[in-house]
């Protein structure tokens, strides 16, 4: 099934609004949720949203967060998110990053006490409007093994990175620091699929093609592949550390589970989930016209290569860009399950979908 | 052959003394070049020695740069290597970052005018000292096609990031954003092996095992394999942005060969190649004691996850470190292929190996 955005997007904002979110806060929340489902990352968005009302169920997400800075410098700043949404979260503490930006040219921000924020790329492209390099990290719940471990110690830990280009669209990288995010192996799952190597391992640690290898007891592995997964798992870290070791959130595998039938540690290292996000002003290196226009040199020399027969040399950002765009045109398609889902939710607080 | 560390400074040190460096210039560039091999990443160490002394005399490297700020905000630089070794633009763009960490919290310098740096870890490992975070990051000579391309466009564009700990051994990551380096290629090739896929493609874009690849009109892949390829591309891109287009070096295509043989580009869009270097106070977000003990909670909980059978965890910098306590004292094993192009630089300068 097909719905408009404006469609998808009042019911979800009325569902923030029924858990108690202010409204300038509902409205956040929507079009941070909403962004993953433009951009053709549908694990991230509407589908997720019955998730985040169950964490809320379950006391674990406070609707009317008091976000605030609990130290800073002129270019850093940690925030607590005081249990709020990440999706609400997450974009006020880039704005923190950016106003120091503006001051002095650059800013970070190390994020505690959060929840799941939705897509990375999206905190990151708030930078973009305001002519500056957009980062953004998350962690997660621990799903993904370490090389040669048994144990799941990270998560999908995705970094996104933003620059303003001038006539070109801009370049957004979004990926996660694993060969696969979980959301692919679950449509696999859905669709009874076997899944490529290097995605996952089974409880032993070997490399499996089953689907449901990290229900079972395996975990995600990093990317990089069979000679190469210790530069993903050494990224993931970096997220982890950037994210939490600095703010002082939960790391590793004491972050707290985005399933609310699961418990949070009884013995948290830090509090919540943790982000990081950086904003660098383009002019506190070079005029910003200049920037942009080898930015557009950059790309149009990359995106015009020689390419494999019936390929071309993609932009990060190209795919999402173009999705948004179709999307926004011809409605967002959701599968089934994910509407009668949806219809739960909506039947608890008397919204219609 | 087997020798000391003290041994190969004073070779090396006396080399560069001859083609011109003044002595703490000559001191500096030793050091960074042999932390390579200390770490056993012999392919950017003494190996290369003669690489550099080509470019010298190519007149493509100016051995008595003046390295200067020419743009700067409080946590900003842009520095201009003046056509200087990397080994010595490098440290010296490092630490004005970290003086700016040291007032403003954090400093991000992005460098142009400059040539190959060594190993990022030695740049990144220079904040540790300063309780600080340290990243490092240089674009390189284009071997590398993005995910689809038949063209070389980007270099192995490494990235570093050393974080202080506390009673554990620091944390320091150091990865190309390829899945094997040229020098691992280059091993292969001397043994007459094949490779494993996913390391490089041949002329016509498919997967090769043959080392021989990139030499024949071929090119490495990025980290990531076939499922993965355009996360180490995004990665590698992200180097080349920060390095060069925010500095004004010379990006994708342009950066210039490493090799004396091949010319850089007759129509160049910046000055030399780039290199991008952060600095984050640790207390810049929190009491360095706090996290530092939080960095060896993270260090021990994955160094002691259960692991696959004859394995345990690694955290990054373990092996590089272990083999360098191991090489001080047993000294730095060359090819007999090195030693003798070692001798040939030598003789040269009448300096004795």
């Amino acid at each position: 099934m097909t719905f408009s955005y404006q469609q998808l997007f009042s019911f979800a904002e009325q569902v923030f609004l029924a858990i108690g979110c202010p409204p300038a806060d509902a409205t956040l929340a929507t079009e941070t949720l909403l962004s993953a489902d433009l951009r053709g990352i549908d694990s991230h968005g509407v589908a997720r949203l019955s998730g985040y009302v169950r964490l809320w169920e379950a006391g674990r997400i406070n609707a009317t967060p008091r976000v605030g800075v609990t130290y800073e410098t002129p270019s850093t700043a940690v925030v607590d998110g005081d249990g709020g949404l990440g999706l609400v979260v997450g974009p006020k503490a880039m704005r923190i990053a950016m106003a120091k930006a503006e001051l002095v040219g650059t800013g970070w921000v190390s994020v505690k006490n959060s929840n799941h924020f939705g897509i990375a790329g999206y905190h990151a492209m708030l930078a973009l409007a305001q002519d500056m390099i957009g980062v953004a990290m998350t962690n997660a719940s621990p799903l993904v093994a370490p090389t040669y471990s048994l144990e799941r110690l990270l998560g999908t830990n995705p970094i996104a990175v933003a620059v303003p280009a001038g006539e070109q669209p801009d370049f957004v990288l979004d990926m996660a620091t694993t060969t696969a995010a979980n959301g692919k192996l679950e449509i696999a799952q859905r669709k009874n699929l076997p899944i490529p190597t290097g995605w996952a391992q089974d409880a032993a640690g070997h490399p499996s093609t089953d689907a449901n290898a990290v229900k079972n007891g395996g975990a995600l592995q990093p990317l990089g592949g069979e000679t190469g997964s210790h530069k993903g798992y050494g990224l993931g870290a970096v997220v982890d550390i950037f994210s939490a070791v600095l703010s002082g959130a939960n790391y590793g595998p004491w972050v707290p589970p985005f399933v609310a039938f699961l418990q949070p540690s009884a013995n948290p290292v830090g509090q919540g989930l943790g982000h990081f996000f950086g904003a660098m002003r383009v002019d506190a290196f070079r005029p910003a016209d200049e920037f942009k226009s080898h930015m557009d040199n950059w790309i149009t020399t990359f995106r015009n290569a020689q390419a494999v027969a019936g390929k071309h040399v993609l932009i990060p950002g190209d795919p999402e860009r173009d999705m948004a765009a179709h999307r926004l045109l011809e409605g967002l398609p959701l599968l089934d399950a994910v509407v009668q889902d949806l219809e739960g939710v909506g039947k608890k607080f008397g919204v219609k979908l």
